[in-house]
């Protein structure tokens, strides 16, 4: 099991952060996504370490940057 | 045919402007919403001069308020 911390840039409300959620839930062994939406903070929970460039396409696909 | 600016507060990104549109278009004779989100000014176009508690309704329905 694996918990990583990203940050992501431009989310300003709670669709935004629905947004980032689903799309980053969609990733392979995703578990559990949560978000801090004052930071930007993306807290993901999954069955293996993440590759960051799924994560970062993943918000891309939300509409987000990542930093 | 009627124009009406009205303001509406919190909105922060475009699903916000979206929620509001969604729901202010349902309203008895609305043909046109348009949103301003850095005043957060909502210009309706209607076929009769809008309810302006019907209105302030849609916006609540949609998570946001009123001025």
């Amino acid at each position: 099991m694996s918990i990583e911390k990203f940050t992501v840039t431009g989310m300003t409300c709670g669709h935004c952060v629905a947004s980032v959620t689903r799309e980053v839930s969609k990733l392979d062994g995703v578990t559990k996504v949560e978000i801090d939406l004052p930071t930007g903070v993306v807290t993901v929970e999954s069955k293996q370490s993440l590759n960051p460039n799924a994560f970062a396409a993943a918000v891309k696909e939300a509409g987000y940057a990542t930093v």
